[in-house]
């Protein structure tokens, strides 16, 4: 029979898929966990895989490697997509799609399914990486394909045998490392702001905790003092900045089909610590650096979001950015409020705001009047020359 | 007798070199208001000018000429100085200077003096301008020259029978259109936040409330529905803003002179602004212009820091940002609460997320799913012909 | 009968197209002059067209135009796509598009055909430009969908009574105004150069000659001191420097498909022009001026070569680039001399390199030996700091 | 007595300098060698040398080094300033002002002395490195210090029993791996080229030659065939092509200070061998890869000409270079010809440009008419729901 691997994720859809595809393929559900699921989740998502008739059924832990491929240099990189959005999913898309293409190659199989619609990002995430790293295996996507209805799915589900409830919840969420993307009604349009009770974060602590990250060369070491992988720093810090409710915001953005969407998201970890860090390399680093890297950053954001991950000049960026980390060591404090946070500052040895050189504004340790004159002379010869020439 | 224009804010620097000048030079004081200065301080100033010595006096309003010449482009930009500062002072700072060297050159003048020491941003954005505009004017500069004590200035200014109180407040504050600038002793190091007492608009008002801003061609022209020129609704807007202790934050950036500054600042109303231009234009304008915008921005903000404002890229810089506003028109409505606020959303008539074109991740109404798979199959080209060629 | 029309050529493509489309529809045949017909290629082409069985056929002559709405900012910027290609076809094809597009709702017509084949350039840019300025005219592409070999058109061709000779050109020439390319076998693989007798001209003239290009504004507005329009100017330079058999190059570049695409083209004018206004704004322009052009003119080549050109950022683009040109005017003197020229000088009134400021490397008269060492002091500050701070 | 090391030259600035200097301190006299001198000429400055009066001489042979450093990236880059000049003389400048200090600290030197005059772009370079790397060491520049005539130099070697013919040769000239500057009486205006025989090179050969040049990640590692390090490649080849007059231009360019500066070069190997690389890159690299490649490689260009060598910027910039290189393996072929050359194609397994993948414009051997239809309506889905919304 026909081996086929499906990006399983144990909803509607791809239960639907699994169910379908069942009839003509062998079908392998795998599920790749990018910091979305705890382990009831995924034996939850396992039982009901085996009840869809799929052949085998597979969680891959890609937590770590979500991390070492892409967020790492997200944080290197300050990326928050239109100065707002961490590409919570735009970032787990990538590494899902390359954990399952892998997946399937390692046990020969012909077609890989997934269930996005055909009116989004994710196809394109999914096919782009498929397509690239196998060209040899062959995409199927019924969702995409048959355009049903979700009562029409319903419906199928049941004939084959499977009456579970599938009740559509108000919003829809997805939940990562890196953040949790919230839908609704009113994203779907540009007026409105997601209602507080949509985020699944409520505020649960009132007054203010200050928390201190560590970087080293621009990896977030350790939280508070305590030494851990980046990614459970990142959760930890997810843990203790959601119980008061940090991180909400809306995401409008260029959809790679050239629409605009609309996403809510939570990302309590990704902006505090894209801030934290960013506060560092602001001492830390030079004028240059800041300025080169943003223009890179912005476009890396946008190749990742727009599913180009495997193009080299990938690689080439992450070489920029990981050479730039070198002296990005050092705590950030950082005080969480209701709703909101603030930086308090950094300490580091590679601080650059060293008070020896002289202080911004009040004396001019390094260097005296007349130097100074003679500086802003120079500096400003061209423009002088283009007035005179040109009045 | 020698003619000569000061630069004159009333503070301790600026007594002492309208004293100090006056012996040899007839001193013409000028004040520039940039949206900092009462009717009530105005007048002080002017009174203490003359006890100064000094021939005239005269308060130049320029909150206008600042708001059409510079405020808003740092608008149409989003300009955010390392993602942070509006560039209050910087920006200010170019305005005051035009204007004092075009008076200069009215009274004809032939020196120009201003209170800068030789340590800071300040003095190479006055010079710069004095230079390149009126290169026959020499330029004197006491404080940078003398690098004089407080006490030493208090000192002479007795001598000569001026016996004011000049006590040095803990928090030296400067206050403009587009922000109040703070600093401390906490912004002379790395580590600490400013006291929230050192911010001067202090929370006055708990719960929400929802703002609307009307943009049209990227200019602020309503506020809540009313109309009024720009920088009225800017000084608005900052007064309902600020209750809420709105727009607190600390820049950390590279001064002129190449060592690392750190300041306090308050800016509700930039903040605001920019955040809300920035979401309509998310809504109104492509993905290329918002990148390439982005770039430009991101130069004019550096290059106006700088001083470099006379630089005539600036001038093809702003006729970019200003093409680039013909379609951002529309309400953009904010909700404030206390330290901070949100963005809820917009409404425009050239909001190009528009439910006829199909909703991102829904609906593909615009396309059918062999045209998507046909669009990523040839996206992916390159990709793919990479992959095999080299692997 | 349905109305359709036809972007013709005289090909043996559009000749196929007209043929059998006129069996269907009512056609009107439409060919855009962007600068590469004579009058009598014009009625020659007019003829045949009358024979495939067109109801009408329209030349419009769009050289003004082409010159007007692209070749101006094409110059403006400099642009040579990857370093080499002055764009020439791309740059047609977008004018002929909106000049058919607009033709054929002047005349109600439903359908527009074009001839290009799905492997290439101009299919996306022809069917983009129709789209977005006409989404309810149906567009119609027999080569593109039916895959026919050459034989099988002049088959059908001759089944239909046109019997003519359609021999194919060794290498496939395509003029315009702003260049013109060629194809070869050659072009197909990677290895070989054209050979000499591929190009459309040939070397007539031994020797060298002056040229003077005289710029106003950045637009060519004389040659040799005549003036006239700058589309006339461009082909009298183009007609004097092909007898020197200069502009030859091949061109490798990424094609809208994402494969590799290689071209040869012969295009004296264009990089004469693109070189000696290049020059004149070295002398004109500051450094950051020349900076920030640099970025928008490579990224408005890349748009405009992948059929953006209605894209909002292009007028963006080009409001910057016309602001740019303010001072751009002055001569520029070239010598041509076989296979290839050189640039003399400019005479510019706005030339920035004026000795009265000093001459670089010679006496520094605008400041001393002390300004220039508090000058390099405080310019080095940033890279001191930070090699104390971190060895 | 104090030590002092001098950049020392042999003409006629470092001559006075060591004679003068030599009265108060025990000077070292370092030549650095970057390709411009013979054995030779190196015996010859360094007898002169101990006719001054110092104490050591040394001559540094850095051309291995300067090649690593600086060459290899400016290769990798394409960098041509302004589109035209390889930064010739910039480049060597750092290596030198590195090399010198690194000697003088390892002798304990308290002084360095350089004979840049103060109206240049070199005394920055020099200064600014120094500064940099070694600010305990003082600098020395009598010549931008004394502002002497010609005359008066010689005055004062001759009164000092040095008696040497120092008559200014014409046309300055300053020779290194990278390329040879050229300046004269024409270079100090704006109006007129170098007459030819200002060039070293003159024409020796007629007719064509054809040379493969192969390059390895990026790195020129064989000429015709035969391998060797690169700087010796670099050399092979330039003594090839200068027979043939080729790589005479002129650069006009913003010198640090501001003004603008215009120098006459001959530069064949450096010319070659970055337009032979380029064309490599544009076979072998994605369209992104050669996009940001152009706008990091502009950057590095300006900031190596302004000196900033040591920010760390241009160790993060250099890091994507060298992880761009990695597939830029091939050979490329080139004419020679008298005063210009041409590019005739290249061989690579790394090309993307591969027929099995369709070839540009002929056939879409990797997807239907369908998809591309569907890939063009796709892609202009922005543009036209722009259109639609605001017109």
């Amino acid at each position: 029979m026909k081996k086929l691997v499906i990006a399983y994720s144990g909803g509607l859809d791809t239960s639907y898929c699994a169910v379908s595809l069942s009839k003509e393929y062998e079908v392998h559900a795998v599920s790749v966990n990018t910091g979305g699921f705890t382990k009831e989740e995924i034996s939850h998502i396992e039982s009901n895989a085996y009840k869809m008739g799929v052949a085998t059924y597979k969680n891959i832990d890609a937590v770590a490697t979500f991390y070492q491929k892409v967020v790492k240099y997200l944080i290197y990189g300050n990326v928050l997509k239109n100065n707002t959005y961490p590409l919570s999913v735009s970032a787990e898309r990538i590494i899902q799609a390359i954990e399952i293409v892998e997946y399937a190659k390692s046990i020969d199989a012909g077609y890989i399914a997934h269930g996005s619609t055909g009116a989004g990002n994710d196809q394109v995430r999914f096919d782009m990486i498929f397509q690239t790293l196998a060209p040899e295996i062959e995409i199927i996507t019924p969702i995409r394909d048959q355009k049903l209805t979700r009562q029409e799915e319903i419906d199928y589900l049941k004939s084959n045998g499977i009456d579970m409830s599938w009740e559509k919840a108000q919003y829809s969420i997805n939940k990562g490392l890196w953040g949790t993307s919230v839908g609704g009604s009113e994203t779907l349009a540009s007026e409105k702001p997601l209602p507080s009770e949509a985020y699944p974060s409520q505020l649960e602590k009132e007054g203010e905790e200050k928390v201190t990250l560590t970087f080293k060369n621009g990896e977030f070491v350790a939280l508070n003092g305590q030494e851990n992988a980046p990614e459970i720093n990142i959760e930890l810090l997810n843990n203790i900045a959601s119980a008061y409710a940090i991180g909400r915001d809306i995401h409008v953005g260029d959809t790679i089909v050239g629409i605009k969407g609309r996403v809510g998201f939570e990302a309590a970890a990704a902006l505090i610590t894209v801030k934290a860090h960013h506060l560092l390399e602001k001492h830390t680093l030079t004028k240059w650096q800041l300025q080169h890297k943003e223009y890179l950053s912005s476009f890396y954001g946008m190749h990742l979001h727009e599913g180009q991950y495997l193009d080299p000049v990938m690689r080439n960026i992450e070489a920029f950015l990981q050479s730039s980390q070198e002296q990005v060591s050092g705590d950030v404090t950082v005080t969480l409020k209701p709703y909101h946070f603030s930086l308090d500052g950094i300490v580091s040895e590679h601080d650059l705001m060293n008070a020896k050189f002289g202080s911004y504004g009040e004396v001019n340790k390094g260097w005296t009047a007349d130097e100074a004159k003679g500086f802003i002379k120079i500096v400003g010869n061209q423009n002088k020359i283009y007035q005179q020439v040109n009045s």
